[in-house]
């Protein structure tokens, strides 16, 4: 007989309540304008394509080195010194199954039972998932609109004296917000971990999805860093659950022995198609600029309706709105929303177990049409909603 | 600053570590005959390649719902009715990132830190190295090979009355050692886990390959177990990272929250291109065909040069081979017959800790040349050897 494990009762990742939810209304002939998740609308680029296609011609797909075939840690590595001028020795590189199993593999081969962790609220729900899953306490470091949402050597310093954090987390381009950390503010972020003795795990799987200028990495500041990254999004490449960290030289070893045991290896396909996702970059910039006008078009079209209250989006593909006007519970306005006008969004409780509910978290990194079509629907049916 | 954590320190998945010496012996042009890990030699089956390439003509690869694309948890279910004669909702089907993707959500889902789940020993050592990586502690239930490796109601409550085991775990057929319970024992390991009120995980990874009767399924028994299954084996798809569980209906949404957050969704393509396993049952059968000569040829080999020591091989693809006449020392001995022949094999204390230094497992799901050329340079080796 089972009972259900006691960590087992963490929170669902709402956005993937309402992708279910959204996909069985399609499959009932509805017509569902994709806003919930964050996952782009064009297929994988054509290199990524063509190299899958040939890999299924050659033979086998098996199981690999845990850590990745070597081809792609070292095209991985050179992209450090090609994007970022910084130099990663391809045996610190890991290829993980989506930027999922580097956070699995970051927080156990990290941090033990009770250990604490910092993380930046508003944030990506499925960190303090994984972390409450794995027996971490997470610390919640509420930031606010007026600091961008982001951590800063203060609230990190302020949290590390009242809790004793094992480590942070921060992801720069944010998820829900867009916001991003300056070269200098990330620079005091890795200082002020490596001063407190903390671990720093960064998360740079917007990299690549930037409108204001280049983001930096957390390696041209520190050797200290764990980076998570991931092919999923700037790369478009969701489904093939294919991504990376790179580590400090002595966390390698443990990572393999977690990675051996818990996952085996990662799909063949999708590492020998990720090799050729590097040569595609005019295919994906032109993708980018498609996320530029998405995103002129759905803030426009947002402050239109009177859902003016979000900051500017720095990067990423995402504007997480306050929709106070209108609702003190976005769980309910969005699960009505979905129900009466077919457009799927994410509440801000996913993101913000205390303040996400007046928020709610919009995708534009579908296609132009679906952000039209989406406010359309909006427009017509927001009037109904004013409280 | 990191440091790995103390869970961190699981044994190493020693057949994945001989992997990757082999893969890079390979890369230094030197030939190597894989007999290490259990993987097919033949690629996925034809429908299987087929209904990849569609999927990558007809699209994005994206997210799916965390529990699975709705047509494969349809065809798993359906599997059961057909296979074993048992009805299984396809909301208690879960797709899974291969069969480890399986084991973490079970383990996470069933059990809390400081649990206690029985294992038999020898058996597949990512159980007890997951487990160890979530805090549950592993209570080795010796077996012997008079009881052909199995557990029994009796050692099962010997273990519960000497430690309170909240679960165990049972493959049939067994890796190593390609043993199976009769349908008999089945039966009574599930009536005792029931008695005893505790949890009974049935990994059938290796079902469809047997070569002396069908295996029955836990479901067939008892209500109250989690199935462990996946398309690496019979279906030749490792590489594909794809696999699947049954659940008892009140631990699904606890398992669904758990795959959100941890691993979002399985591969896409791979999801889509398992459905059409099941349709490819001749294919499958030939390729089995094949294993079964393989059996033969190799077991026999073996006994020609004096390793004789091992079980009828009832399914799977292993044998497990006592190897006291030549070493007490398997680790090294397999090294060395890797370093010195480019045989690869795995040393048995990865299946067994203790008793394992005399073992060693060898995989017959390569090819017949294969088979044929591990046996030629093992023979003029071995007789370097004698201890």
């Amino acid at each position: 007989m089972f009972t259900p494990s006691k960590r087992s009762a963490i929170s669902p990742f709402l956005a993937m309540d309402v992708l279910r939810d959204a996909n069985a209304a399609e499959q009932q002939g509805r017509s569902v304008v994709h806003l919930e998740v964050g996952q782009p609308g064009a297929p994988a680029p054509k290199p990524v394509l063509e190299a899958a296609r040939r890999c299924l011609e050659t033979g086998r797909l098996g199981y690999t080195d845990a850590l990745g075939i070597r081809d792609l840690r070292e095209r991985i590595a050179q992209h450090y010194a090609e994007q970022y001028g910084v130099t990663v020795p391809a045996d610190w590189v890991v290829v993980t199954t989506g930027s999922s199993g580097g956070f699995n593999l970051a927080f156990l081969a990290a941090f033990d039972v009770g250990d604490k962790v910092g993380l930046p609220t508003p944030g990506y729900p499925a960190y303090r998932n994984i972390l409450a899953a794995l027996g971490i306490e997470v610390v919640d470091i509420e930031t606010t609109a007026a600091d961008r949402w982001t951590l800063t050597e203060d609230n990190i310093r302020a949290a590390h004296a009242e809790h004793g954090l094992a480590g942070v987390l921060v992801a720069s381009p944010a998820n829900p917000s867009g916001t991003m950390l300056t070269p200098d503010a990330l620079q005091a972020v890795c200082r002020t971990c490596d001063e407190l003795g903390i671990g720093f795990i960064s998360d740079e799987i917007y990299h690549g999805l930037t409108y204001e200028g280049d983001a930096h990495s957390a390696l041209q500041y520190s050797d200290h860093v764990i980076v998570i990254n991931s092919f999923s999004k700037y790369y478009c490449m969701t489904g093939w659950r294919i991504g990376w960290m790179i580590l400090p030289e002595h966390m390698v070893r443990p990572v393999e022995c977690l990675a051996q045991n818990l996952f085996i290896s990662s799909p063949e396909l999708s590492q020998r198609a990720a090799l050729a996702a590097f040569d595609a970059r005019d295919e994906l910039e032109e993708i980018k600029r498609g996320y530029a006008r998405n995103r002129e078009i759905l803030t426009n079209g947002l402050r239109d309706m009177g859902l003016d209250e979000f900051l500017p989006v720095d990067g990423a593909f995402y504007v997480y709105v306050n929709c106070r006007k209108f609702t003190n519970d976005t769980v309910d306005f969005c699960r009505r929303m979905l129900a009466e006008t077919g457009v799927a969004t994410t509440p801000g409780a996913d993101f913000d177990p205390e303040r996400g509910h007046q928020y709610m978290r919009l995708s534009f990194a579908g296609t132009q049409s679906d952000m039209k079509e989406a406010l359309a629907r909006m427009a017509a049916w927001l009037p109904t909603q004013q409280s």
